[in-house]
């Protein structure tokens, strides 16, 4: 795999730094709801996209094995001169995200941090609950950073696992859909939340069945919205946000496994049209 | 990785071969319903079990991607002195098992010639239903091996992509379960078979809720209990079966990766004990 450190022999590059395109990655899918949110955000700036498909999901694996995936994931994106990487999967973030930061000098950003904030924005009555994967929830990572900031919250974190499985079969409005949240939200209700984290990339799709269960009145916390919102401001405070001119972004998706149910998966995700995608080995 | 042809120093091994344990290997847990169905069979026979956790699922995935876990897999097992392999995974059968035949010299069976027999023999009206992972049933495996049989079979094939999760989350008699199956079985009823396959590992521990929507005039067959019938075949026919004696057969389970689910899932595939567990790494 070809590294920014192993391009001493290529002509010097004179491209502005701010040109270069922003990393996103995931362990699948998900991440493209983050990508489809930067793009209507930055629409000037290229994308490289991974999705780590050979070994998706992430949410049901060891911290240890995450990490090492994360690590890899990263690498290859470097391999394409990114000049900031995003974390575009929950799981991910919570358990791998400094050990990454350690391991590069561009600034990379998860979605845990940006999902707290709008959290923290939207609650009036300091009750919150928080929807994610079985690793994302054991790994306290939301429940942490919210309690750092304001110790007097009341949390309600609720493992999701069957979801993820629901919205790649496109069961979005499904009776079961419909029977399996309502018995995932019900101690979200009865905590009396104001304010719902969807901790995972692939449930903003979900938000119009989660809405005609929880009702108006409680807030939707976007992952993916509100992580475009983090990459904008941390792109201008290290002057790397690309200044528009005539340049259309473009977006590259590259997948450790190519199959058959990507491409129509990805454009659900993206809502939108899917360029080429490229297919990457990331072991070893 | 140590295998067998590096062991040229080490001092001749006098054990019969009979006596070396049977490798079994899934993408995760699904294939120790296998396993249960060996140790009830074969109760003097040692297996050696891998569960490939760091990469599981494998029915999501590309051909190709799959062959290549699946040599990866065999040769871990190789590793572990077998005298036989079973592929404990429908997927990995479909489209890996006369890859990785090619490469080993010992006998190596998968879990889709016992079903088809079984169901061959079950079948009066020559309707048969088969449910199974998209990667399963996309494969053909199991239609082309009946209709190479009996050109004259009613086939209807089902991808069920949604029952692996909800096995692995134990929602086994849940209401939304028996929604998600009165669907998926529809076209199968509609069909009017009397015999469905379940060609998946997990499915095994579905049966309840599958008789409970297709009445017990649908003979269900389950890839478990065939599949160690056929290993008993074969292990006779080739004299490599393990003379009992006083001799208590062992499990060892391996896995590529090591959550806190995995013990208690494990425990519910086995239906009993399940003793230490050990993590081995594939890749590279």
């Amino acid at each position: 795999m070809s590294t920014l450190s192993e391009s001493s022999t290529a002509p010097t590059v004179t491209t502005p730094v701010s040109e270069r395109p922003i990393g996103v990655f995931d362990s699948g899918v998900g991440g493209l709801t983050v990508v489809s949110a930067i793009q209507r955000l930055l629409p000037h700036e290229d994308i490289v996209y991974l999705g780590d498909t050979a070994r998706v999901p992430y949410g049901n694996k060891s911290p240890e094995t995450i990490i090492r995936y994360a690590q890899q994931d990263v690498q290859f994106l470097q391999s394409q001169n990114i000049k900031a990487a995003v974390v575009a999967c929950n799981t991910a973030t919570a358990h791998a995200l400094e050990a990454v930061r350690q391991s590069y000098a561009f600034p990379i950003l998860g979605v845990v941090e940006p999902g707290v904030e709008a959290a923290l924005a939207a609650t009036v009555n300091g009750r919150i609950g928080i929807i994610g994967t079985t690793g994302t929830i054991q790994s306290g990572a939301y429940q942490k950073a919210l309690l750092t900031r304001r110790p007097d919250l009341q949390l309600t974190a609720q493992a999701t696992p069957l979801l993820v499985s629901l919205v790649e079969e496109d069961w979005l409005t499904h009776a079961a859909t419909h029977l399996i949240l309502a018995e995932y939200l019900a101690p979200l209700q009865a905590a009396r939340i104001d304010t719902l984290v969807l901790a995972c990339t692939h449930y903003p799709l979900l938000k119009g069945i989660i809405r005609s269960i929880l009702g108006d009145e409680v807030k939707l916390v976007d992952s993916a919205e509100n992580m475009a919102l983090a990459l904008q401001s941390r792109l201008k405070q290290d002057s790397l946000l690309r200044e528009g001119g005539q340049h259309a972004g473009r977006t590259r998706i590259h997948v450790s496994d190519l199959s058959p149910h990507f491409a129509p998966l990805a454009k659900r995700f993206l809502g939108g049209r899917v360029g080429a995608i490229d297919r990457v080995r990331l072991e070893s």
